[in-house]
């Protein structure tokens, strides 16, 4: 999507240099700023750390950092080490471990000599299946835009809200929960964005808000707490979210609010929808709530905020007492029963066995 | 309650000085700074700008501004001007209005030179009264965590989530929903809080964690984000409010954010309690979310944090791109079916027109 006006990716081989880029997100929305990595240590810490973040970048990111490191070091045990190394930097995230699966289980039988052309092919692969299945799933989710904005008096906003940054900067491109919303502003639809924060990180803050205006979608931010009053008082027509996770039931693992947003929305009869790249589904998996590992992570996240000064410098203030302890659980899961559909690569679907099951009939695990 | 060991409320009148004093709660938790108000305008600037806040302690402090204007200039017209200036500073609050009518029906019968007299001592009073009812309720809500309590093994904590600051901060001394907790700790009940940070003026993180930790309480912040989560994995035990206002049918407005955790707290069978004086009861409102209006508060509040850098100095910074516009709803309504019970200073009722009415048959309006 636009930067600046200008086209970009959030991860790409650069020809030039023949180096592996990302835009370094901790900076954003204040600072625009492109790093090279360029060995697995590199890699493993712009994962774990957060300068690459969403599920489906994630994925993108360990593809690469295979690559690189098959450059290196192209032996069956830097193989099995790199697998390692990388599958530790984000408990939750699914398409982390099917991108690592899947360039183990490419490599594995190509000669030493030719595993890093296969690898660094195979992750360019994976990010442009990435962009075409996001591209998909916004043609889908048009569509149901398309049907709400129908009903609504000429000129006036479709207002959607969303949660944490489902955007193309969680993916290579177009994004999940924002590609529709993409495809609706090209399709000429009057749109308005509600911007959940996203405590404790603020990615809706930092990154949706930073997408939308450079994209020049109409937008206001809120704070977590606001949505319920929105829907309401009216002023929501539907909700978009991503997902970390979505197990074969159609519970949604996704980041920390998403459940109260959906119980708001179910509440208030405003439909909810998840966008998902299908390798998000962990078929392996039944009871979202029983089953899915929730990643904690450090309580300085929740004890602080970063953000900009008027000087223009970045910093991180306290804002509980010294000393304070906090929790930060990382995710929640939003049950089934709240989601009006899933927004998938190949159409739109029930959140239940039998609606994921009829769009991905060869996936299906018949016995766990 | 205590601050740093010794007994403290958050507006008093000193006789040393003559003078009235509050807390100034805006440099909390990192300052602890007493500031005297001395003429009606610093008293309307401290509602406003919310040097104090909380229904309670604003009813008591607009008391003590008439009290304080009276000594300067007791005439009608002086009473009238500073009924108006202090009702003007917050929307919302309903013991605002109670505590101004109070005092300027008192005062009008009162002949001019004994007004500032009168006045001094019915401020003293609401403040009395205030203490005593929060008591009150501290005593009724402990027979409820008491309940919770029998049903844990020995020494396992009762675990209770609040949001927003109902504290002793937010009233004169004891707190609306944190006074059954600083009851059951007295009657030696082990105790966990979860502290809502409260976006986006973080009354949790930088008020309700300072109560606890001054008051040696358990407790860990968390993101208002997190509480659904919480409550999916069986991590809380209940959930005690305050309210800014609440309506004869039970629905009740308080800090953004509350009807998200109320919808969580239903749909997870988590007791969910409101603490309330009955002043903050508004007799002749039914519909909560169609009838009580909703103050909007400044964006800068949503685009930006106050907190403490690492070399001490207070800052704001500012988490969302340049320009980016916000919506800042500060209330939302709760509507009384997600209610468990009402805790006032009279017992514990059903969050219904019968249960209000059993409590307080006196003061049920029949018309509407």
């Amino acid at each position: 999507m636009k930067v600046g006006g200008k086209s970009c990716r959030s991860i790409w081989f650069d020809d030039d240099t023949m180096t592996v880029k990302i835009i370094d997100q901790r900076w954003l929305p204040h600072e625009f700023r492109i790093v090279e990595l360029d060995r697995r240590a590199v890699f493993a810490t712009a994962i774990r750390d957060m300068w690459v973040r969403g599920a489906p970048l994630i994925g993108a990111t360990a593809a690469y950092g295979i690559a690189v490191q098959m450059a290196h070091d192209p032996s069956d045990r830097s193989l099995d080490e790199t697998w390692k190394i990388l599958h530790q930097t984000r408990p939750t995230a699914i398409n982390l471990r099917w991108a690592l699966d899947e360039m183990k289980t490419l490599l594995r039988p190509v000669p030493e000599a030719g595993r890093a052309a296969a690898a660094f092919q195979r992750a360019a692969e994976i990010c442009d299946q990435d962009v075409e299945c996001n591209r998909l799933i916004g043609c889908h989710g048009l569509e149901i835009i398309r049907k709400i904005a129908a009903g609504k008096k000429r000129g006036e906003p479709t207002r959607i809200l969303t949660h944490c940054n489902a955007g193309w900067l969680a993916t290579v491109d177009w994004g999940t929960a924002t590609s529709p919303i993409y495809h609706a502003q090209a399709a000429g639809i009057p749109l308005h964005i509600w911007v959940d924060e996203t405590r404790p990180r603020n990615q809706g803050a930092q990154l949706t808000a930073w997408e939308m205006a450079e994209q020049r979608i109409p937008h206001q931010l809120i704070v977590d707490n606001a949505g319920g009053h929105l829907m309401q008082q009216g002023e929501v027509d539907m909700v978009i979210v991503g997902t970390d996770r979505t197990t074969a039931q159609g519970d949604v693992c996704n980041k920390i609010g998403t459940y109260l947003k959906a119980l708001a929305a179910k509440d208030n009869n405003i439909p909810f929808y998840v966008a998902l790249p299908s390798p998000t589904i962990d078929w392996t998996l039944g009871d979202g709530i029983r089953e899915i590992p929730i990643e904690h992570r450090d309580e300085a996240e929740v004890t602080g905020v970063w953000g900009k000064r008027d000087d223009g410098s970045l910093a991180r203030v306290q804002i509980c007492p010294e000393g304070c302890r906090a929790a930060n659980p990382a995710f929640d899961i939003t049950p089934a029963r709240l989601i009006t559909g899933l927004i998938t690569e190949r159409g739109v679907c029930a959140a239940s066995p039998e609606g994921l099951a009829g769009l991905f009939p060869e996936r299906v695990i018949t016995e766990r």
